[in-house]
């Protein structure tokens, strides 16, 4: 499946929840699928923190071959025959405001001053990302949307859809979120935020007039995250207390087992494997992604709450919500555990909504939600094959 | 209780685990109690990565008066009447070579340079540090310990003695402590040594060479150890998503409630509680604590694996192991949870020793080995009681 990525400007002015306004802005969003001729079969797939609007499919070369490896986030979920079946479904991926891979973000130049936003772009939240999706919505002529989903942050926006627009989604997939941050996890956000802003190549967020980037603290920051999306049993599956084996000539029998097995007694080199495969990890991502849009996202992160401005109670805040909704956790994930769901559960019953919950007994933590577990795969199959292809078939449209 | 540190001076080489030798080096010390005729009531106490030979009691000013807020990092647990009573006991603290709390270490100078050792400081291990400790009691003519006791890494060296030193040990009390560390325990220290290493300021451990301090590491290195100490409930039940409150001046009524709730929309400023009491902890802790030490100490608890040498096998292991052990662990430590102790336990069974074992249901975390749980003091001071004083009275030397 091939795609390619278009963009929409928006020339309105966008109000922005922290007061301040947008003057302008675009989009950049993928589409996957025919949208039917009720336009009544749109989904649309929200992002979490390191993923884009290439939800699914590949882009291709100047040739219009695929290129290899270039296969969207979500490309095991979403496509012809996945789970989210694209024959049956028209999907729309949408990168968010503020993030760093097409949208108008810090990277972009501010139109007041010529120069890039950087540190200057807006604080943004999930109800203001809502708001700019809904606008892609209405150009593309789509009142109701058959469903939204998204995955940990994508999962927040999700539950936002059904309190910011009750009448305009039929179906939330909330997978592996939470109704807030606990403050441990507002902990993890911060020790990655001050890891940037401390960088001396930050400068105070105005890196890109200084040609810099905080790579260091990208990579720290990037650490930090991948522990937190681990589960403790994957990681000593995978790592374990290996030591990172020395280089293949070496291990090609020039040396003996072991001094291979040994320790080297150093603190400031790799020695073991999960300290390699971290601080790849770090490398890559410092690569391409944007600190600015790092600290952004990681604030939308801390801040949504719909049951703050309801006194803590989440029953109350759900009230507004007409969606039906799926929702799914993992078990072993630390970040956004299953008691997290069955807060959103309980208070959607509680307000007699249709519910379906799946908790999964996967070992990859966090991480799970864009992996392909079976059941998870196939809870997601039977809910949009049941659930949200009947409700098209049954002409619900408003 | 006051207390004064002792130094004593060691100028017989230490062949260190990694190949390299230590030529000389001064371990500082406390003593607390008497200790008895037949030498036989000494009790040593190992400590973790930010605490010292300053166990217990405190320190006096010039004139003798105790200096407030001095007291030693288990005072709580160690003293007259305590748990670990002193009355009974001669407790003594020891500051591990490579620390940086008056123990020869990477901030004292190298006398083959002149220069301060640094980065050049040799790589230590937990058998390393019970080495020195055993010459520090040969030094004593302390040639049997009552007991060796110590929380987290200090339970690591209290098993390394028993494996080490097996007739000079008649008690072990190992508290929230592991036989080795997990994956995810190696990558939380990977993550501190490299915001630390990556600081512009370490100069590959010569800061002090430059006059510097990578204070920003630190910081990082800090904040990120802090949330792996604390458990996610003491988190909610501490600092929730509180924000933190805008000025005292502007809280006394010249602000109106809405606004000192309010989200403040910014990025790299502080919002919540939670934010501020870290970025605190971190302040606190680069303006003492050394970043080569934290390098150092680190790799002793990643090097720490008793089974290693065995296959992997922990039973085969503690074979060697003659003392009667207490373990006790805390419900919600995650960083090193009962699950680990049950490991030492179930080995220690395998090999028909004398081992108690007390799980605390503690909400604290790591933290609690700390704190002053009745639960858990009451189990230690039973044992300490009776059965480490009992060996005393039955007279039992060798």
């Amino acid at each position: 499946m091939i795609v390619t990525p278009q963009r929409m400007r928006f020339d309105q002015p966008l109000p922005l929840q922290s007061g301040a306004v947008l003057p302008s802005y675009e989009l950049v969003y993928e589409t996957y699928g025919t949208l039917d001729a009720d336009r009544a079969n749109a989904v649309l797939i929200c992002h979490a923190l390191n993923a884009s609007h290439h939800v699914a499919g590949h882009h291709a070369d100047a040739s219009g071959q695929p290129i290899p490896k270039s296969e969207g986030w979500w490309h095991n979920m979403v496509g012809p025959g996945k789970p989210v079946d694209t024959n049956r479904f028209f999907v729309i991926g949408v990168n968010n405001i503020g993030s760093c891979f097409g949208s108008t973000g810090p990277t972009h130049v501010n139109p007041a001053t010529g120069e890039p936003w950087g540190a200057d772009f807006p604080v943004v939240t999930v109800e203001d990302w809502v708001h700019t999706q809904a606008r892609l919505l209405d150009a593309l002529g789509i009142e109701r949307l058959a469903a939204v989903m998204g995955g940990s942050l994508g999962g927040m926006q999700t539950l936002g859809w059904t309190l910011q627009y009750p009448e305009r989604v039929r179906h939330a997939v909330v997978v592996a979120s939470a109704p807030n941050l606990t403050a441990e996890n507002i902990a993890f956000n911060e020790v990655a935020r001050r890891a940037i802003v401390t960088d001396p190549d930050f400068h105070g967020g105005h890196y890109l007039r200084h040609g810099t980037k905080p790579r260091r603290g990208l990579r720290i920051a990037r650490m930090i995250g991948h522990i937190t999306y681990l589960s403790d049993d994957v990681m000593n599956e995978k790592f374990g207390r290996q030591l990172k084996p020395l280089t293949d000539a070496v291990q090609a029998g020039a040396v003996d087992e072991a001094v291979r097995l040994a320790y080297r007694y150093t603190t400031q080199d790799v020695e073991f494997q999960i300290e390699s495969y971290l601080r790849h990890q770090g490398d890559k991502f410092s690569d391409y992604f944007d600190a600015n849009t790092y600290l952004l996202i990681t604030r939308a992160l801390d801040y949504f709450d719909p049951a703050r401005a309801h006194d803590g109670h989440l029953s109350a805040a759900l009230a507004a919500a007409q969606a039906e909704f799926l929702l799914i956790s993992f078990s072993t994930d630390w970040r956004f555990s299953p008691a997290r769901s069955r807060e959103i559960v309980k208070a959607l019953v509680d307000n007699r909504r249709q519910v379906s919950y799946a908790e999964i007994d996967a070992p990859h933590g966090h991480d799970a939600f864009l992996l392909d577990d079976p059941r998870y795969h196939a809870a997601v199959r039977a809910y949009f094959e049941r659930r949200v292809a009947h409700s098209l078939s049954a002409g619900g449209r408003a």
